[in-house]
């Protein structure tokens, strides 16, 4: 006894058991068919890198919650913490091998050490598309449209896809004159939604004074519609400033193709969102669910000038967003969606002792080629002992196969549910009822 | 210049790009279509694991080739180097929470520092399905029935299922009275296929003489069919062996469901088969193509007593076996049966400036919702680099829209490979030609 190594995983990860396996792979399978409808196509890149690729060369803030050691061969490795940092590395490698614009998703587990305390994993899957290469209107807007259709074909529900500009609000700034205190603005107002609007004002007019506070306030402030969100941002910067102009004119494009493409009414022009402060320079995404906003964004993204300017200096625009897998999963839950996905075509072969269980096989290689999952259960036991395991596995019905049965050319299926037995009359009969296809 | 990092991955390591990717993809589908028909679920576990777990408290010999480090929080830890180790763990862990027997997928990466001068690859996926909790020749036969399934669903062409069973085997050298040197014997018939007959007949006489060396060779020389070569294998067990008989009676048996579920013909008894010494203990399995045997076994596997004595006393006998992902991606190729899978309702919509991108977008989105992957190029470029962009990713039709087919209702269609230019009258007439849904 004392031999035995008592099994666990580390702290912060987690074994998917199969129903929450079956989720997952569900979920993500839906949303490469979407990714598939839209022109994307996958990559993979490995789990380890040199530290040096991920971390650049100085290693970074990042370094503590990275996992990163020596390999035998003594070289300095860590495991990816996103799926940004490696395509980047891809992209400047494969560029040549690729065609441009690259629409490429990649849908995979990345490593963080991050404080448990908070709920965090340490290990968790990401869900990156980006359309690189190409400083286009129309990639914008198919991030959006790809958003769309992603929770379209997941049935969320209503979402909201909140689009900003990032260079909107900065021209803004410089109009109203504090463009030298973009960061700390930048930072007071992504605290908005948490902290409430008064306390916003004053954290603002402590840096810039209460005039222009308000007018921050009033300049982030949704109004009824998109376009008249647009033209209250576009009033605030000067008239003669085309770098407004562009943004102005970029979002319109956006909400124009998203209106040509039956999803404008899932579009809002939200001024408040920044999305950080360094990396995206263009537009920015989040996306949220009507019937659940307060689990934050489920998928948010924006445009970027440079993707890999540490590993090359070809320019490579982009835009691209991130599906929140974790927060999606745990919201198609309460929401009851995930189970009501599960494929009924389901059966066990109850195992009475008779007939054969070659004959079982064979009935259970029948309804295979007929499109119905079939199991036979391998061992005699009571058939309260085989229910029990069908029930706990969810599969919906039992067939009773016995000697008589078979020699008589008969189909007594038992629903696990309701716990009564129907007999068919015929294998195809059978076939149908369990919605196989039809010979 | 000096600033950029050179883009690399570490020696063993490779990027998959979207070709390979979208191949090892579409097999992975197949092979998990097939495991669900039979009942198969899927799981996952961490990639990281406690080494002890991982390991064994001594360490061991594969040791040197773990990825193991200590973490930020001074844990001893690895990366997984197969999916057996993690499996044993989980289901000691989890049996309370599932229903036995237990049957489990898992396709995942796992990792070694093999010495890549070989050709191997220190990151690759495997694949691994077993049933566990049954000692039955059902459970047995699926394993053989999910091969076969599987290699069909793969249009691999003809496969050689070849089939075991190590306890015959040992009760034969007991017969012979050399079972005290069945380590010896079985390295040596291991080595039958690569070193050839004679070379292996002085192998074993070394250890056991000439005469029960004869015996060996004509024992592992299968005869014209598996009843034939079952009957000359118990022939030289003692006859009242009870068991020799029953590993005599669980052959038959596997045969027997082989024959009820019409693969009879991939399954052939072949008593040189015994896959390593010591962790199977019934029947063992390897497959080979017919078309290339000699890439070796895709599929192998094996009956185990036990699957998580390390990890707990609860008694989990077992039997699996694992896809060479790697081997069969690599013979798909060379037998030409993964380009022939690309999903072909794939289309441009090339951007000619006009019409404005939202009706481009339009139409792509119609497009989508009768089930044709449809992208609109985001830039307005000369025609040729888009059919060439087309060309690269194997998209095969673009789309000509300009103002005038617009308000005509035409819809232009270059079939990219034959260089030439159709026009559908009717938007319903073109997706039908692209083998769409109709409405």
């Amino acid at each position: 006894m004392s031999d035995i190594i008592e099994p666990r995983v580390l702290r912060g990860f987690r074994d998917y058991l199969p129903e929450a396996e079956i989720a997952r792979a569900s979920l993500v399978r839906k949303l490469e068919v979407t990714f598939n409808s839209f022109g994307f196509v996958p990559i993979d890149t490995p789990v380890l890198e040199y530290a040096e690729i991920l971390l650049g060369k100085g290693g970074g803030e990042t370094d503590k919650q990275v996992y990163r050691f020596k390999d035998n061969g003594g070289r300095d490795v860590a495991m990816r913490f996103d799926l940004t940092v490696p395509f980047a590395r891809f992209m400047a490698e494969h560029s040549d091998e690729l065609y441009l614009p690259f629409r490429r998703y990649h849908i995979a587990k990345v490593w963080r050490g991050e404080n448990t305390q908070r709920g965090r994993y340490r290990e968790f899957m990401q869900c990156d598309f980006d359309i690189v290469g190409t400083d286009s209107a129309s990639a914008d807007a198919d991030i959006v449209l790809v958003i769309a259709g992603a929770m379209k074909a997941l049935k969320v529900g209503d979402v909201r896809i909140r689009i900003n500009h990032r260079g909107l609000f900065n021209r803004f700034l410089a109009a109203a004159g504090c463009a030298g205190k973009s960061m700390a603005i930048l930072r007071a107002v992504d605290k908005l939604e948490k902290i409430g609007k008064e306390e916003t004002f004053s954290l603002l007019s402590s840096e810039v004074g209460k005039t222009i506070s308000a007018d921050i306030l009033n300049f982030i402030e949704p109004e009824s519609s998109f376009e008249a969100t647009l033209e209250k941002m576009s009033g605030f910067c000067a008239g003669n400033d085309e770098e407004a102009m562009i943004a102005h004119n970029r979002l319109s494009n956006i909400y124009e193709i998203a209106q040509a493409s039956g999803c404008a009414d899932l579009v809002f022009l939200d001024p408040s969102i920044t999305r950080g402060l360094d990396y995206y320079t263009g537009v920015v995404f989040e996306t949220f669910l009507k019937a659940m906003p307060t689990i934050g964004s489920i998928c948010s993204g924006g445009r970027y000038n440079e993707l890999a300017s540490l590993y090359t200096t070809k320019k490579l625009p982009g835009v691209g967003a991130s599906v929140g897998l974790d927060r999606l999963l745990a919201a198609l839950e309460i929401l009851g969606k995930i189970s009501a996905d599960r494929d009924d075509h389901r059966l066990l072969l109850a195992n009475q002792g008779e007939p054969e269980l070659k004959e079982l096989h064979a009935c259970a290689s029948r309804l295979r080629s007929r499109g119905i999952s079939a199991e036979v259960f391998p061992e005699t036991k009571k058939l309260m002992a085989q229910y029990s395991y069908a029930e706990k596995k969810g599969i919906p019905y039992a067939l009773l196969l016995d000697a008589a049965s078979l020699a008589e050319g008969k189909f007594p299926l038992r629903d696990l549910a309701v716990r009564s037995t129907s007999v068919f009359t015929s294998f195809d009969e059978l076939v149908v009822f369990l919605g196989g296809a039809r010979e």
